[in-house]
């Protein structure tokens, strides 16, 4: 079974009330519902020692999801190094939404992660431009979200190996939605929707993507340490 | 001076009225007034013997532009075979439109070009999502285009190389409306802009976009012909 | 269970005695070896009307793999064209050492294909550029070829979507070996070993290569047909 | 006339007396040599405070030499990232040999960058794979270098956006020893050659090599600063 570690921040939900409104439970438990029937499913937070990420729970972790906003700043160098060396070791990853700018995935990306934004609630459709793509099984022409925060191009990040979804909103702005990145020995999938004052973790085809992406992020390939070995003459 | 030869089926320009209202003399000849400034522009059509297209005529182009439409299939498959040979030898080649069904394009492209598409006139907005890309130079933002039909995803192409534009149509879809793909020695550009009755090759920001095209295509480079040689090994 | 057809040309293991003596029942019973333990395996060949190839045979085929070199030619452009649409709506394909030149791999490239080449029976090593990817499992750092025709860049192929292995071989040439390749919905594999005069296709690091490959092109997503829908303003 | 800057660390031809013998006055002043007739050359060192490199600096710096050694982990965090920024904001960067390993290369990859290697100073044959690309003009079929340090695969970074080169030693190894990357509005190149105790920055192919790439990393595009901004709803 594989084994998905939920990082959520945990900020929002407590401080502002249309936040918990929509996730009384915060985030992580949302998504926790979204996959624990398929998936062995763990939930840390900011408010654990370290965001209760060590070296251990990682290597002991498939899957990766990262769900923050508010607290990008306040997550220690050490916890992104930390993801950072295990996705390059093998481990997949996951960033949702507002995790464009959290350290771990600017550090895998080696960009600005830079975008366009606007809080207007209006709809999106995250439309699939890549149906035979793993992460799209199941989800039809396009994914429809009632509100989502605005995000728009340009998007600063390096050419994705494989696009996944590119979203439409309401407002007229598009955006690369659903791209996935290979680096070192792992998969990483950025997921665009997800703002926290709508309820888009429900959404019953952002979870069946939710639960796509974890099986594509997952691979069973992974290394202790990372070295650049002296190497003798190969001989045969 | 680059050289760019300008194919134009010419047909539905002298078929259906809507077509001739908005270019009456044919949409090779408002290309060419977009070029001729800057460029030595010479312009075919299916009218000419074999398209006016012959390795000499190739040999002798820097970047081709080709449109096409109605008149895909009558263009021999000896014509597209020079025109992805040219390009594979390293002539740049820019596809418009309707042109991704075109002969050479789909050799090009190894896929079946295939998309969807409504012809409702909608309004597009072609978002720059690679501002430092020498084909968005000059553009801003977005090209805005009044009326376009609506071409939408999945667009069934490779990877591009390089990506510049998605377009968002006033209907609601989406369209990787401009893409670089590097074949061979040649450099290749699909540019969505230019349904046939709507007069989007006035727009000077498609204009402009054609001539930066134009140029990114150029490349001095070009072998005389394809082989698969036999070698010896190799001494110092 | 996976559902492979293997088409091998079967011509020079009838009419060179330096072939026949390495696969006297035809590569394909070579290859099938490799794979019949773990796959539903059926073959073809040259001397199978149409080559053995209809829409229906490729509708009941998950994974092809092709071994080709002096019937090229004499493939029907039908067969190539069966081979080419079954792939795109999500058939996985791998292309073996010589068939670099068959007519489905270089419609699907879209490029020539061509590359260089010595037939001096020079050892090779494969090295593994990419060790977490799942064709490269269980390889170690490199495959060891006792002998091999030496293949030499440039190879005139699309920038591939992943590369897995680049082989050097002993006169000094390198050349990327292993390379993957999305299009339209279908994945494909280029894998360079196996000259007809060696006995590549016994070495167990290349059986393994091709099972690895087999799972990899394996999609479960495939579309009956290929079309290119007008389609009605989006809905919700 | 493109402004270039030559950081190198300048360390090792100070104190080991077998890269002073090859290189008396630096490294910086070799390629000085190899570039100055076409661009303009400044050149700095580690003996500069903060390296020589400020955000005035970088604004005025087209494109950026960097070769680095034994001095990557003294180098401040302040100045990689101000490396970092220029490029994405749209200077070009080019990485020498051991500086896949410097902090701004690290960061701009977002992988681990690690490699194989040997110091055997066998000879190298850098293949040219892809004869169109600007960066390959004018080399023929390889560089010779006579004494190279040995680097294998697998090197890890993300896929390359173009490949140039690949290299061959004499021992038997194969690496990606000419990469492109876009990132941001700036374009990288890595090239491989360059050890310190062998005179390979003397030989005209690689300085040939070295003004390609200049050129080639040379983008008139530059973005003052990065902002991910708030932005209202388009109109037209």
């Amino acid at each position: 079974m594989i084994r998905v570690l939920i990082f959520n921040e945990f900020i929002e939900e407590k401080t502002r009330e249309n936040v918990k409104a929509v996730y009384p439970n915060g985030i992580h438990e949302c998504l926790r519902e979204a996959l624990c029937e398929e998936f062995e499913v763990k939930t840390v937070t900011q408010d654990d020692e370290n965001c209760g990420i060590t070296k251990e729970v990682l290597d002991n972790t498939d899957v990766l999801l990262w769900w923050a906003h508010a607290g990008h700043t306040t997550v220690p160098d050490e916890v992104a190094d930390l993801v950072h060396d295990a996705v390059l070791r093998g481990m997949g990853a996951i960033f949702l939404h507002s995790s464009h700018y959290a350290k771990p995935f600017k550090k895998l990306m080696g960009t600005s992660c830079s975008l366009h934004w606007r809080e207007d609630g209006d709809f999106e459709r995250v439309w699939v431009i890549n149906p035979a793509h793993p992460i799209a099984q199941g989800i039809g022409e396009y994914l429809y979200i009632e509100h989502e925060e605005t995000y728009g191009e340009p998007f600063d990040i390096p050419q994705p190996d494989q696009e996944v979804f590119i979203g439409a909103y309401e407002g007229g702005e598009v955006f690369r939605s659903g791209c996935c990145f290979l680096r070192g020995n792992g998969k990483v999938f950025y997921f665009q929707p997800g703002h926290e004052t709508f309820p888009v973790y429900y959404n019953e085809q952002v979870r069946k993507v939710l639960r796509n992406a974890v099986r594509w992020c997952y691979n069973s390939y992974r290394i202790p340490e990372i070295t650049c070995p002296h190497v003798t003459k190969p001989q045969d």
